[in-house]
């Protein structure tokens, strides 16, 4: 590199490790806040907190940074820097003109406004009272509209907000997905309803001491290959895993005292977040690479540790023993069949977050087409509560008795997060299409887990998705792995085998 | 206040805000350093730590700053500031002018030597090799006698290395304060060494269940008033106490299996700590007076809480039978009385941080002599050991086998803190001197400890002295609290009157 080069590189690197060491602060003060910071520093702590972010965003944003990117995208250059250096270069530039293309005071506006309609919310929530909130949502809804126009329109409106949480994802390829994963598991989820197979699942809600399940939690931590000289388990009121740095992305749970498997299967979902964290390649900390790619490429770790792995037959052949010695007296009447099917009953529910494997999908599906309506198709936040039942309804055969059980129920609108929910149901469809190249390059996998290795699925997704980081997007990450696009038919394809199975399906 | 003062108010008081939230930011990474943050990521985590730690002090020294202190100091506007925002000014300004003064590249080599010479000292404490240690030792004191010149000699100049962590203390009263109290304290000491009455204490050497100390130590806090929805206990390897604002007023403590006492005082110790902390007005709160005033003020709430009140012969007649019932095997056979003698044995002993109240301050005397020679009279590095094996035998009577356990015991100079070890007999001293009015002023003291009633002496505290954080300096605390100087009489009587009567010395 020449000298001029260079300085301009060192500078840039110099920054990205200031906005990175101010964003691990802001974690670290985050993750405190939610595992055990004492109630009356918390009014402190949010002005600290805001300040950090504010610093954070305003080296993001600073004139300097436009110069250096200004500088390092001639293509003189960019001739002069590696690929990886140059998708550096690229992100950052991605995010300094998303930045600095809202209006400072419009986005200090919105900042306020999201805060407030977040705490309208959880009043809403809890009175069902969902014409209160009407105006707030109706707010933030304005406010995403004014910055779609500020970040600039692709091919449709919504497609600029779905590409804040997976770069390069459009409506035209998740209309294509989302119809052909609906197609399949609307069908699916209606045998299941008439069969006439239930499993049982009593024995889950007995009393199961705290401590002996936080022994268990860290003992799957352990199996799945989580470091913990790069992390720790703590308790939170919602469990969440979070990353400071690549030596130390913690994750907490939430430990009911009366059911067993949602500390369980909480741990192998944070687990599966946090595993992707802490193998991103060491070269990438403190750059604009580091962490997960994407949302969906981040729920995709999560969910296949907790679902395709976590509730697999193989995966309790041999865990349930150690979870009965954990709880013998609970578990003295029960075998691993019995429990893999517990952990795999399925029922249309109306609430999301408690939803099976399988219809967590029509969940997302019911939000995706709600959110299109919105940004792209003149639906009015007025006709929210209808629009959702009407879907709740069509897709699952059930009617929400209330908002608070129906369009109130989650957070992410409140705070101004359109576009996020197709995550979750991206990860689903990625991690299912990674099950299905692991499976053909790991060809023992089912017997590797039955002797509770599981070491080489680490190792597999670490080489083949997580130390890649940022570095690549998505779609480029899905067809090197896999050597096809995104193809929702893997999916539709495990949970019909899976189902068919476990209610013996026709 | 008019406008232009208004505005240049208000800008000051935003610039000590984001000084705090630097220093909050701090506080908690290096809390968390202490209290279980995994070690893969500690590299990254002191980078982050570096790097907020120098945006508040350029901050704190930037040029903005500076014209603004410059602005407030001017006659016309101070006299429109009300007292206390003229102490904030004059604070403020003290840190500004003594960090300005340091050339900027020489504090940084400073602050890269001080951090090799105390891992040096790690390994120098360890191997007994004093002579290796020796040259970073001697340069350190070398960059101290340096800036010793930058901030400006005072009375001589080991005054101006007093006066950073005791403001105005001074080498002349020190020596006047320490001499009357060494006259006192070492035929004391010999008293005792040569009384015949030793305390049995070897019943506090048993297995004691961490779970048991750490429920006592919690119902202990509590009886003291320290509030813990302002701060929390967590466990370190050195018990410490940390204020990230007023609400959130950290402590931890250390639990040895085979020893009751040591987490019981130490949480006494921090708490006093945390009390101070946590009881300074709300209006200081991120102000330059947020915070204790002084090293010495600060150790004098610690040491009150843990010896004077912890120690007391009616604290005991009062919560032996609460440890008692924490751990009934262990204290089966033992009476409050025998418990009180054995807490309170006195030793002639090698180092600093195992000494009793009593021989505590001659260790303390010995360092500060020895410092004193350092800075004022021309006493060399290498001839440290000499000098301290001969104070040990003057003062103790004993002499150290070795270096290690000698004049290698402390952390304290290899990081440069040269003028604080003075701080913790100031704490004694201050300790006594305020109990000494508040009997006067609280007459039923002794039966209100006996009782469990410990809330009117933290009232008493935090009327006096918690709540004016910075705004009076040590010396006018003591003159106003106790209506005389610092008098280290209150200290000898205090310990003689003790040790009359449980080593029944004539």
């Amino acid at each position: 590199m020449e000298t001029s080069m260079t300085d301009h590189w060192e500078r840039f690197q110099e920054l990205n490790r200031k906005i990175s060491g101010y964003e691990e602060a802001v974690n670290l003060l985050s993750w405190d806040l939610r595992t055990g910071a004492p109630k009356k520093g918390m009014d402190t702590r949010s002005e600290t907190l805001g300040m950090l972010s504010t610093e954070a965003f305003k080296l993001q944003t600073s004139p300097e940074m436009g110069k250096l990117l200004d500088e390092l995208s001639k293509p003189e250059l960019q001739e002069l820097l590696s690929d990886l250096d140059r998708r550096m270069v690229h992100e950052a530039r991605k995010q300094y003109e998303l930045n600095q293309s809202v209006p400072a005071e419009r986005f200090q506006e919105y900042t306020v406004l999201a805060a407030k309609s977040e705490s309208m919310w959880e009043d809403a929530k809890k009175d069902n009272d969902f014409t209160g909130f009407e105006p707030f949502l109706t707010a933030i809804v304005a406010f995403k509209q004014e910055f779609i126009d500020y970040w600039g329109v692709k091919d449709t409106r919504y497609d600029t907000l779905l590409d804040m949480y997976e770069p390069d994802m459009t409506v035209k390829e998740l209309d294509q997905v989302f119809d052909r994963l609906r197609a399949r598991l609307v069908p699916l989820a209606q045998k299941i309803e008439e069969s006439s197979h239930k499993p049982e699942s009593g024995f889950l809600n007995q009393l199961f001491d705290k401590s002996q399940q936080e022994k268990f939690g860290l003992f799957i931590l352990e199996q799945m290959g989580y470091d913990f000289e790069a992390g720790r388990l703590d308790e939170s009121v919602h469990p969440f895993a979070t990353g400071l740095n690549t030596g130390d992305v913690r994750i907490t749970t939430h430990y009911l005292q009366d059911e067993v498997t949602s500390a369980v299967f909480s741990s192998l979902h944070e687990g599966g977040h946090a595993l992707y964290e802490q193998n991103v390649a060491k070269e990438l900390e403190r750059t604009p690479l580091a962490g997960g790619t994407s949302m969906g490429i981040h729920e995709s770790q999560s969910r296949l540790w907790e679902n395709m792995i976590g509730r697999s037959r193989s995966f309790w052949k041999r865990y349930f023993r150690d979870l009965q010695q954990h709880f013998p007296e609970q578990f003295a009447q029960v075998d691993e069949h019995s429990f893999y099917l517990a952990v795999n009953r399925v029922e249309n529910s109306l609430i999301r977050i408690e939803a099976d494997e399988l219809t967590y999908n029509l969940h997302i599906i019911i939000r995706y087409e709600m959110e299109k309506m919105l940004f792209n198709e003149g639906l009015e936040v007025k006709d929210l509560p209808e629009v959702w039942n009407e879907k709740y309804k069509e897709y699952l055969g059930i009617m929400p008795p209330n908002d608070s059980l129906g369009v109130l129920q989650d957070v992410h609108w409140s705070g101004g997060d359109f576009g996020y929910f197709a995550s979750y149901s991206l990860g689903n469809m990625y991690a299912a299409q990674f099950m299905n190249t692991m499976r053909s390059e790991i060809p023992d996998m089912d017997a590797l887990i039955e002797d509770g290795n599981l070491i080489p699925i680490k190792k597999w997704l670490t080489d083949k998705v997580y130390r890649y980081g940022k570095s690549e997007t998505p779609a480029e990450i899905i067809l090197r792995v896999t050597g096809e696009p995104l193809n929702p038919d893997y999916l539709a394809e495990y949970l019909e085998n899976k189902y068919k199975e476990i209610y013996q399906l026709s």
